[in-house]
């Protein structure tokens, strides 16, 4: 008869927006340990997670990409969008739970903070009543963004709101007048949207559009010096707070 | 003649929540290499960034505590506060530039994400003009909270709302009624308030009161099970968002 086993742990490894030097120490430790290295990617990419940990993966340890079936091409409302996603995402977790079941520990690398907005969740509540999990928070992207643009965010008892881009211009555009401070994320190929619904809101000459944030290729400018810019995924438009300053 | 002195950095060094560990490398590199540390405090009291890095400062740099002179004493509302806070930091200031005028870096500990209603940027704002200014990003209160809960905090196109407890409780009641996911900061004595508006809001039953996250003493609960329960300021409520999950 083989001893008990013990249960890997698999961590949702976050690892902040880009910069490797803006990780944890303990992000640092878990990743230059692991034997183990799961990641996200679409099919031919590299994956954005991956390239942050670019010469950092130890000797020797076994790198588990996870390669998206679609990600664009079908639209999100479509219901065999959800469908594909889901049978995805349950083949990763089977993976992983593979992993730890025979004692392994794996990390799972999450661009920014794995909670908020991360695609690691879908993973996460699958995982939890079968393997032990541990969450790392890191470095969001908008803090990245914010700190990118020399000013600070919110003072006082400034209100700050978050919105995804892929809202309807109306809501967009009605939460965007109710707030002192702002970001806005996944922007992308919504930046036409973004802009008509910051001009409606009278918030457009306060925006600034960073692209990168803390990435190689890092950009900075105003929104409105940016006209028929493309922005690429990793783009956060932020509005900066005004509250009390003495 | 001396020669042209090469002008210090002050750095607003983002601590994170409070667990070391959750420091950056680039944090921790920083403070290890200082010669100069700077940190806000109560009178009488450690300072709550100061006592994230005990033990980590090195041996023979220079503290220099800069204390407060007013907190909760006399109103925010009392024209008296913010001159008093405003000679202050204007003090601060002219302490850390004859500093950096002297050649000496000085890092300038600050507790979570420096940018996000941080202390610093009343110093930063300040300090601008006058000597090179670096901001070291870092991780949020609020991450480390919702991560605490074991539960992410946004999903999809939720909207995120951040609110001030200080705020009027008929505005947080409005806006806690019109989020998905919410973050409520600055409790305290305040929490009286906070659960009235939740109630008001009908989302009293789905909040989560985290204190001290990432720090000793960290607890989780949910708030309706936490009554009568005196808030420390190092209190974060959240509501988790719903969105998309495939
Ligand atoms: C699926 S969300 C993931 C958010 C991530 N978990 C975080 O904590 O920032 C992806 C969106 O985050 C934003 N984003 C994240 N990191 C970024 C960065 N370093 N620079 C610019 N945008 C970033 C972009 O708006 C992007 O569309
Ligand atoms: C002046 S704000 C500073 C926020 C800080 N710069 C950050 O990035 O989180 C102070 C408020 O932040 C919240 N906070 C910050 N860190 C926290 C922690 N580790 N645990 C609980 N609350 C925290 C509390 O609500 C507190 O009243």
């Amino acid at each position: 008869m083989s001893p008990v086993l013990q249960a890997g742990t698999v961590y949702g490894l976050g690892l902040g927006p880009g910069d490797p030097d803006l990780m944890t120490v303990r992000a640092d430790r878990l990743l230059r340990q692991a034997r183990h290295v799961a990641f996200f990617r679409k099919a031919g990419r590299k994956g954005q997670a991956r390239r942050i940990v670019e010469g950092m993966i130890p000797e020797g340890a076994i790198e588990h990409p996870m390669e998206y079936p679609v990600t664009t091409e079908i639209p999100v409302t479509d219901p065999a969008y959800n469908r594909l996603l889901a049978e995805f995402y349950e083949d990763c977790t089977a993976q992983l739970v593979a992993l730890a079941a025979a004692g392994e520990d794996v990390v799972v690398l999450c661009e920014g903070d794995p909670f908020f907005y991360g695609s690691f969740m879908h993973l996460h509540l699958r995982l939890l009543d079968q393997v032990p999990v541990e969450v790392v928070p890191a470095i969001t992207g908008m803090s990245a963004a914010w700190t990118a643009t020399g000013t600070p965010i919110t003072w006082g008892d400034d209100v700050l709101t978050v919105l995804m881009a892929t809202l309807p211009e109306d809501d967009l555009a009605a939460r965007i007048a109710q707030t002192d401070a702002l970001v806005l994320m996944k922007i992308g190929r919504n930046i036409g949207k973004v802009r008509r619904a910051l001009q409606q809101a009278g918030r457009y000459d306060q925006a600034w559009l960073v692209e990168y944030a803390a990435m190689p290729g890092q950009t900075v400018q105003r929104l409105a010096e940016a006209e028929d810019r493309v922005t690429p995924y990793f783009s956060i438009v932020v509005v900066h707070g005004h509250g009390r300053r003495p």
